[in-house]
């Protein structure tokens, strides 16, 4: 079993990807055959696997979050911690908190195509702690 | 390996807190470092992680929910277990069945604002049962 | 640890029952109690857990996410691939990409009326590589 933590620092709203700090724990891990889960430690920003080729994907999936849980909507109460963080906690629980992925072949099972992302919600910069466990054997 | 199961009797719509009974499962099961599966057995009541300090946010999720997924849409034709089955069903696809939470120091992982919620969509009183695996060494 | 593929040749959009094939896993696993990871590799595929009793709630689920991610929508820039293919993206990211599921017993633990779908997001016919671990003793 191997324990990591992953920081991130996030400049706002927007997909951060980790694939390349995930691939590396697993190689640390020394586990071949097995599964590595990813875990974020916060409720305003979240996990999402999503298509690594064209650019244009990220901007298409932060606008529709925009649009399906707008800001100021009149519908809050929550609203002691800014305007974007109650849409920040439905956006979360829309996608995930954690992810599991294999591990073949001590690698990273994504498919070609895919990336991990962490999905900051937030506007403002913030240290986001990612936990990490590979097991296997 | 520890197993177990947690029975939650629901009174209606809402965020039930799973995190106390979830944690003293992970004191039993002697894992000191690792994961928690955490499952839902059923398709109209599901998981969410979500901030544990402000009352109001889920008062604002929930109401999200039922607006984004309303009772009695024109379009369902899935009827016959009430005007809140369907929408149960679609809220549970966009939430989770399961949520995979590390294992640190023989403690649940989460973050400081983080607890795990059943999330109930049906309206009548139910009693819903949870699967636990803890893992790790 | 256990590892295999499934594959799935899908014809357009639609679920696709995989309870089958992982429990057949399950089996030849040998793994008594554990859990079971079930991955897709692909971005406009995804898997959700719903109700195996009434087909009906399939077509309603189905309707649901064409409305709420409908095609053709002015607002995506990522048309390259097609018109389905920006949808399919996002209605991956509001369901999975991995399901983690109990087993006990030497069984796939679901609900009784809970079944695994592969979630296929294109009208084109594709084959999906899904990938799996059964971990436990």
């Amino acid at each position: 079993m191997h324990k990591a933590t992953i920081d991130v620092e996030t400049r706002g709203r927007g997909l951060y990807d980790l694939t390349r700090d995930l691939s590396r724990e697993i190689r640390h891990s020394g586990v071949s055959d097995g599964l590595a889960l990813v875990f974020v430690r916060h409720t305003s920003a979240s996990l999402v696997i999503q298509e690594n080729a064209d650019p244009q994907v990220q901007v298409d999936l932060l606008d529709f979050f925009e649009r399906l849980v707008p800001e100021n909507d009149p519908h809050y109460t929550h609203r002691s911690e800014g305007p974007d963080d109650m849409p920040a906690h439905i956006r979360t629980a829309l996608t995930s908190s954690s992810e599991v992925i294999p591990v073949g072949d001590g690698r990273l099972a994504l498919g070609t195509w895919q990336a991990l992302y962490l999905f900051e919600h937030r506007r403002a910069p913030h240290r986001r702690r990612i936990d990490l466990r590979v097991m296997g054997e």
